[in-house]
This record gives C-alpha cells, sequence and structure tokens, in this order.
C-alpha cells in the first residue's frame, strides 16, 4: 500500500543534511541544518497535499482535513534532530513514515472522520542544550518558561536560539495543544535495542516508555601507598565502588524488566601504585513501572550505604534528573497489535528503554508506539541500521494504525 | 650530632618545588621540577663539601673521598621525585639526611677510609612512565634498553624524555656500578604504614622489601544504550571489571600478608547513558614472599578470565612489571640495630610494603634500610607527616650506621 521505495530514498535524502565527514550526521536545533531538514520534509508534505505550517516552537506539522474538522486530531510523528555524528533512522524513519501514510491515504483518496497530522517535533535528542523532546513538551502544555534557560556549550539559552532561529520564546505557550484537541498520538520508531531482531521480528508494539533516575555517587575513602596499607586498614573507594557496581547490577536484573548502568566513573589521583581517594560514577535507573523502578533505586542506595559504612568509606549522592516512566494507551496499543496482524507479523509486545517524545504526550491524548527493528541493536551512531523491509513493514503497521485511530474508510 | 634543624628546613624547602595548589607536590622524572629539585640539592651537596656530578641516567651524586680513594665507596640516599601530588617526606628524607651525615663529617673533620657518596635517584616512583627505580636499576646496571622504552600518557618514552633532558639514552650503561666498587647502600625512608607509630618508635629496622607485579587489563565489550539493552543482554566491560577488583580484594586478603590494588581505572566513551565498551585498569599486587605473590596473581588472572567469559567480555593483559622481593643484608641490618640502641631506641625488624630503590641494588652490594615512622601511615598524599624529632632519629641513626660502614674514626 505505501510506497516503500518513496520511503527508503528519503531517510536517505534526509541522511544528507547535517552529514559529517567523519560520518553520521549532526543536526541540532534552531540550526541551519535544521531549517534544512524542515523545509526539505515541508515540500515533502506538500507532495502529500497537507497544509503545512510550523508552530511557536517550531514544530513542523502538515495536516489533512477529515469528515468533520472540529473532530480531534489524530497526531503522527516524530523528530527531526540528531545527536551528534548520529544515524539516519532515529526520528526521521517516524517522520518520513508519517508523511508516507497521509500521502497513501491522499493518494487512495480515503476520507477520515478525524483531521491527521503529521509533525516533526523541535530538538527531542536534547544533543545542543542537554534538555530534550522541547516540541513535544511545548505541544502537550508542558514546556516552562525555565526550561529555556538551559544553554548550550557556548553559553546560548533555548530562548535565544529560539529568538536567532526566528521564533518568539514569549509565546511558545501558543504551542500547546488544548485537552480534548488530539484523538491520539502515534509515532514509528526504530527499537535501538536488540529483542525485534533475537525474535526475527520488523515490527513490535510498545507497552510503555521507561523513564531514567540519573544520579551521581561520590565515594571518599584514604588514600594511601598501594604496598604499606594492610588490606584490613584500608578504606579504598574503588573497591566499595565495585560491590555497589555489583549490587546495581544485581538488583536492576533482579526485577526482569529494570536496567541499571554505571556508564560514567572516574577516580583521584589515580596512580598505579596509589589507593584511589575519591571516585565518581554515575547511575542510569530505567524501568516502564515507576514503582519498580524507585524500589530498585531504594535498595540500591540502602544497600551502597551498608557497603560504605563497613568500610569505612563515604558516601554522597545526588539527585540528576527523575522522570516518569508513561505507558503507551490500551486503544493505540490495540490498534498496533492489529495491524501486525493485518500484515503477518507476530503481535509482539515490548516495553522501550529510550526516552521518545511520546512521552510528553501522555496526560494529553492516548498515545503509543511501533518499533521498526535495529541492526545489532545500534544507535546513536553512523552504524545505526534497519532493513528497507522492515522499515516499509514500520510504515504498512502505521498506515493501518491511523486508518483505525482516525476512523476512515 | 646532625644538624636536624637544618634538616628539617630543607625538607619544607624542597616541599615547594613542584607543589600544587590543590595539594602536595608533583615531581615528575625528566621535567622542569626534577632539574630544580636536583639544583638545589645539589647546592646543599657543595655546602656540605661534597663534589657534585650527575651520573648517565641523571642520578645526581655527591661524594666524599675516604683515606683510601680506591676503596669501594658506601652509598647512601633516595630519591627526589614523587608520585602526583605527593608528600614531602617520601624520598627527600633519605637523601637530605645522607647530606645532612656527609655535612655533619665533614664539619666534624671526620675521616673514613671508604668514600661515601650521597646519591639522588633519578624516577624511584614511576608516575610517569608507570615503571619506576629507573636510576637505581641504571646504577645496578639493570636497565635494559627496552626498559627505555616505557612511554609517559603522552607517548613519549623513557629514551625520548631524557634526550630532552639533555642525557644521551645509548650512554646509561655508564651509570652502572662495578661490581665490587660499592660496600654497602643505607637508605632512610618514611615507612608509609602505621606499624613503627603502632609501636611508639621513631626508626625501625628494615627486613626487607616487598616487591610489586605491576599488570594493565583492558577489557572490551559492546557499547550500548543504557536504557535500551537489557540486563541479559549485556557484555558490560566494567560490570566484569567491578567484579575483577572483588576478587583480586579477596584474593590479596586471603592470604593474611599480600595486598592487592586497583588504583588507575578509565572507561570509555563514558556517558551517563551508555554502557561502556572498554575499561582499562591497572593491578599493583605485592607480598615479601614471592611465591605467594605469584601464587594470588595466578589466581586473580583466572579467575579473571572466567568473569570474563561468563560474560562474553574481551580481556587482555599485559605484565608491566615483576620485581623480585630482597632481603637486606645481615651486616646493614645490624649496623642500623647497633645504630638504634646507641640512640636509645629498641631495635625492631619490620618488612617493607613499598618497593625502594635499596632493593634493585641487591646483587650488587650489601644493602639494608631504617624506616622513620609515619603519621597514620599516610604516604603518597599531602597529608604524609613525619615528626622533626623521628626525622632527627632517623638522621642520628644514619649517621652511625655511615660511620660504622665507612670505618670512621
Amino acid at each position: 500500500m505505501v510506497d516503500s521505495g518513496r520511503l527508503w530514498r528519503r531517510i536517505f535524502e534526509l541522511g544528507e543534511i547535517g552529514r559529517q565527514e567523519v560520518g553520521g550526521v549532526t543536526r541540532l536545533s534552531f540550526t541551519e541544518e535544521e531549517r534544512a531538514v524542515k523545509d526539505r520534509v515541508a515540500s515533502y508534505m506538500e507532495e502529500a497535499n497537507l497544509s503545512v505550517r510550523e508552530d511557536a516552537v517550531g514544530n513542523l506539522v502538515g495536516r489533512r482535513e477529515g469528515r468533520n474538522p472540529d473532530a480531534p486530531v489524530v497526531l503522527v510523528g516524530s523528530h527531526l534532530d540528531s545527536v551528534y555524528n548520529g544515524g539516519g533512522f532515529d526520528g526521521p524513519l517516524g517522520v518520513l513514515a508519517g508523511v508516507e501514510v497521509a500521502h497513501t491515504l491522499e493518494k487512495a483518496g480515503v476520507e477520515t472522520d478525524h483531521p491527521v497530522e503529521v509533525v516533526a517535533f523541535t530538538d527531542e535528542e536534547g544533543a545542543r542544550f542537554s534538555f530534550g523532546m522541547i516540541g513535544s513538551r511545548a505541544l502537550a502544555g508542558r514546556l516552562t518558561p525555565e526550561d529555556l534557560t538551559h544553554e548550550d556549550e557556548n553559553g546560548v539559552s533555548i530562548a535565544e536560539a529560539m529568538r536567532g532561529y526566528g521564533l518568539n520564546p514569549e509565546r511558545v505557550g501558543e504551542a500547546a495543544r488544548p485537552q480534548g484537541s488530539v484523538a491520539a498520538y502515534v509515532e514509528l520508531h526504530i527499537e535501538q535495542g536488540r529483542i525485534l531482531e533475537n525474535e526475527g521480528l520488523a515490527v513490535g508494539v510498545v507497552t510503555g516508555i521507561a523513564a531514567p533516575v540519573w544520579r551521581d555517587f561520590v565515594l571518599t575513602g584514604g588514600t594511601g601507598h598501594a604496598g604499606t596499607t594492610p588490606m584490613g586498614l584500608r578504606h579504598d573507594p574503588l573497591a566499595a565502588a565495585a560491590e555497589v557496581m555489583g549490587i546495581v547490577e544485581a538488583e536492576a536484573a533482579g526485577t526482569g524488566t529494570s536496567v541499571g548502568t554505571v556508564g560514567r566513573l572516574s577516580l583521584r589521583p589515580g596512580g598505579i601504585n596509589i589507593i584511589p581517594g575519591r571516585v565518581e560514577f554515575s547511575l542510569d535507573l530505567r524501568d516502564i513501572d515507576e514503582e519498580v523502578r524507585d524500589r530498585v533505586e531504594e535498595r540500591i542506595l540502602e544497600r551502597a550505604e551498608e557497603v560504605c559504612h563497613r568500610r569505612g568509606v563515604g558516601m554522597e549522592t545526588e539527585l540528576l534528573q527523575r522522570m516518569a516512566p508513561a505507558s503507551c494507551s490500551e486503544m493505540v496499543r490495540g490498534a498496533v497489535e492489529e495491524a501486525c496482524r493485518a500484515i503477518g507479523v507476530r503481535p509482539y509486545a515490548l516495553a522501550s528503554g529510550a526516552a521518545h517524545d511520546a512521552m510528553q504526550l501522555v496526560d494529553l491524548c492516548p498515545m503509543g508506539m511501533a518499533f521498526v527493528a535495529s541492526r545489532d541493536g545500534v544507535s546513536h551512531s553512523p552504524d545505526e541500521w534497519s532493513s528497507k523491509e522492515d522499515c516499509e513493514a514500520g510504515a504498512e503497521v502505521l498506515y493501518r494504525v491511523i486508518l483505525d485511530l482516525a476512523k476512515g474508510a
């Protein structure tokens, strides 16, 4: 039904915008690259006969009217920005598949009850300001003036960057959609993990979106000479950190659903023959069930304190971020399952470990996602890849879901 | 007898060279700081009327002739380099006490049969090249051309660093002392442990020197998104390293005498939400019993390979250094005991957990050491401290030992 050749070709056309010599694409928000990529997608939307606009936060929106122009809209989309040296699928697949669905509806002359809008959200990744999902937060009415004070590495705030891009940061509130105005939001995205690949499936049904707790730990002990300090007299913060890392792993694995990661670790002073005096490490802990995640966090903190107390090592921990996981709505999830069956793919439920724009919309409307298999689970890398067949299957699923939710005939 | 005020003052004068704003002193080999500290000590040697030279590896030597200029020389000394952010006593005490002994002999007009040479060895700590005791190895004729290929963190080899410092690495062989040319070597050093402090003693008699095995480990796994990679699909090299660190600690502690330390650890890529792909860490393992130490090493390697194999993590390990423990000679040990008695300190025998230049000379000449008590056992730290009284007692012991070994009257 959908034109998978066109979809595939456009993925690579967008991949030329912001392409880096060292590999991958870099498209940060409120830059020339973002302007170029949104202009290109706007032209695709116009080809699909959508009416195109950009809202107050720069979200690009292409609208196809329904029989009832006052009916709540069905939103479909994703984002066009990237991390530094990212891949060509993370984001663009969902936007281009949305455009493709609208184009297919148009070409087939399908009428829907609800209007359908394809959206390309501004800055999902947060690569520029270490603060992401700007467009979807704004659309959900969650973006605060304080959020706009986040700065990039040159000290430019989001508000300043918006102004430079021709947007008025004082008017971002106008991007917020009123409660009841959105019938549903659906997003097609690459999995960025290995689960679908291991299952041999092209597409999966997302149950919910995990959200991280981010913490920093600082463990302090007594630095000392590696040769002259008997094992029993040590207060080695790295030995304590090693034990805590074992606890992180065991507690996260114990739930069967949580993931816990220590991605950063540094120590001082750092000599081969010196017992470290100070170790700093990060914790990223996620689950789609907030209660489960927070219980794991509590256990880790409790047991880490026991470890440090027993070892005579000082422990401080700082909460960097605590986000709420979001469950996908039964309605959207059911529509995705049905669409999978329709194209002959066994409906397979999986959680999203990564954050997505969809999670920002959880209180605005029923939302849900479908995943397309990622080769080797690789993402945020030039090696990111999903096959043409799997992308096509994802677009076919998306088509059926939109038809279902927008009540087309 | 010795001028303890001058000794004490000079310890602090040297402590100004390479002083760090964040605390402690950093004096790496073949740097401006090393040049400055050796120049300062050369001036002290000249004040003591010693004839001063530097040998082919940069060892600073101040010589006082004996009655018989052809008699084998009595060597006394230590080193002037430091670890990163080290203390002011580790090394300088022994060199300055040696200068003080020579100065006192000179002032008192004491003649000795043997010439006495005070030596400040080049790079004992190994902080720059992860390869220490360069000067004492060279003096003992043990420094190989291969040793000079060790590189610092900027990829500069010892040979290159020597050239930059005005030394010719092809001529280091000239620093070697012929067999029979050295009557004895004596070194005064801080204990860097808590034993003498616990015993309430200013000075102790060293029986032997434990020696380290140094290794580097590189663990490699699959980097990945912290949110999208289930615990069961991970090959996290940091989680593996944490387990290996637990094994190092348990195996070393299990012997009751060995010590095992991971003092350096770094990882890549180092993002809070990225599973590391590569972890590198060091191992320092010591015992005064070589067999015990090597058995512990073997167990650690065996178990580390099991851990990595089970986790699907690659492991490579490189031997950086394997040194043999060294016993102090009966002759020097006896002289130190006698000197302790002479100043009213109960002779107390203890082993050295730390490596010292003295161990390199074990096959060249009779060697031995005396320790001065360390407050709280702290060393390799700005908090390193020995009291003025204990340093004075150490210098008095050293004076008597030199007088004894060099046969002064």
